[in-house]
């Protein structure tokens, strides 16, 4: 573990949700505050946090709006992952010194519950960073739903949308593992061409593109037997003309659609799920709770074997979170934001 | 069996497609034609037509939009499923007098290869012209779209649009066998008075009501695990709005969608689709080929123990013909429609 940690502090740097936001979260909607570092009773740890994550999901996590969890309270601390290392412990199950990864919010120290401890983080040579990653819910989203609920076979053809994500990539690579044609969607020169020469896509094309539907069509002369779907939208409805008969939709995330409320409109998709048979699905990592091991144990030698490349973008200071999810959304990372506090 | 058929004819009459309609299939778009009863070649089969079928799914299949069939041909005989009498054979594993079903066209003679032939029908005490609804692909569809797609267990809520129709009224019975909590979707008062007291539905509204959402909402408190879709358009969007985390979607048609091109648009499914984990996915029955008599075989004794019933419409004479499927899209038929030519 290559991590510096500071064991001797006197604060706590929270970030907090200090109003609700209209679509997608921006700097003034949270407030860093100061307190001092709290003292843990029986059976709690305190969890010094070393890298912080910020993800599309976050957006939904803030959100009156229907969702798969509570949205985060006013005033209360930004939900969040995070991997840290343990201060101090009350649970014989938790040492000091252990590192550890789960919900500990935006915040240098947390007092956790082992209900808030997604595992160990014990990953031989990668680093720490990536159990926020690669080796996160991140990777573990693609893994689960692209075997899980994508059922990819060895020869089909494989679309991914945000396909330089940290999630998209990871879908991109593991498809080519499976023997995919893999085709990759993303925003821009830039990420077209990490999409080509990182992340091993067959294809790659860029929705911001004038002539994106030629392209999309080029890039798919055989049509699509898998979309995974980070963003919904405008490429959702132009992948979905190309499905073949029995093609799987991954529905993993709506990142192009900056609002829910008024319920936006597009073409209606009865017909083509019917006509090709087709299945949609959504996919929430938080359901393979009971089988995250399973995808850790698979990506490690995947990415040790230079199988499953990944990159990373680590902001630094804790100041940066509050303008972090919006940036996601504008787009300006390139991997998996991080924030080192 | 108790249907008289004519083995002595002098004459074929066909009902031919003449001019390709935009959306909903008109009188117009057809023509009766006459000409000798034909003759058969080595392997071929003579099939006297005892009931026609009409099919919501024949709009699809006139129509040049892309279909999982290729369209009809203008000025060729209608595609339509039927069950006949064998006339005279030339293949030794059909043999006259023997009643098969298949696609045998909208016309009172057909020369067929065992290719065209579903199965030969010998349903014990049932009538024949069950052979084309509740025997048919229509109960069939109701059996594996219902229960291979759409998986309902013990105490779910399953909600069926057309649900007094062919497909509908069977799947919302056999919802009711497996222990479901049944809601049926259809118009007008005769339709939902049908669900109630012929089809067992435990719950049956009016999507023509001025209160459809807040009676679709009283009449799911549970929410929807499955919804059985023959519909699409604004009965989907409105169920969609009460799935459960893990609700399957079964596409089987678009019955109130009157034309797909322009492609018409609606609220975005995505985020529906994510935030429960729902599944969408299409049906067609001609998938299950391999595996009809599993359907026929389950269906058989439920209907002789009187726990699914069934309505059909029968017109007589194949001069209803042309009229007919536009007649199914006003929705002035009470059960399977057939015809008796």
């Amino acid at each position: 573990m290559n991590q510096p940690t500071n064991n001797n502090p006197t604060t706590n740097r929270q970030v907090r949700l200090v109003s609700r936001p209209e679509g997608i979260p921006q700097a003034e909607n949270f407030a860093i505050t100061t307190e001092p570092v709290p003292t843990i009773g029986e059976g709690e740890i305190l969890v010094h946090n070393i890298f912080l994550s910020v993800e599309p999901a976050m957006r939904g996590w803030v959100s009156n709006v229907a969702n798969y969890s509570e949205p985060v309270a006013i005033n209360g601390v930004m939900r969040s992952f995070a991997t840290g290392q343990i201060v101090e412990s009350q649970h014989p199950d938790f040492l000091p010194d252990e590192y550890v990864t789960g919900l500990f919010g935006w915040q240098d120290y947390a007092v956790v519950n082992p209900e808030k401890i997604i595992r160990k983080v014990d990953d031989n040579q990668l680093p720490i960073s990536t159990s926020l990653g690669v080796l996160g819910l991140n990777g573990m989203t693609a893994y689960f739903g692209l075997l899980d609920v994508g059922q990819p076979k060895a020869g089909e053809t494989v679309v991914v949308s945000t396909a330089a994500g940290a999630v998209g990539s990871c879908v991109g690579q593991i498809a080519k593992i499976k023997g995919c044609q893999t085709v990759g969607i993303t925003g821009g020169p830039t990420k077209v061409e990490l999409c080509r020469d990182q992340f091993q896509y067959d294809r790659a094309i860029d929705y911001k593109s004038e002539n994106f539907e030629q392209e999309l069509a080029d890039a798919c002369p055989q049509g699509v037997d898998v979309y995974f779907d980070n963003t919904g939208g405008k490429i959702t409805d132009a992948v979905l003309s190309h499905l073949n008969v029995g093609a799987r939709i991954v529905i993993c995330g709506t990142a192009s659609v900056s609002n829910w409320n008024p319920h936006p409109l597009g073409p209606r998709v009865e017909r083509q799920i019917l006509v090709n048979r087709a299945r949609m699905q959504g996919v929430l990592i938080f359901d393979y709770a009971d089988r995250y091991q399973e995808a850790v144990d698979a990506l490690t030698p995947w990415i040790n074997d230079g199988l499953i490349h990944y990159e990373e973008d680590i902001l630094q200071g804790i100041e940066q979170a509050p303008d972090a999810i919006a940036g996601l959304y504008r787009g300006e990372n390139l991997g998996k934001r991080l924030i080192k506090p």
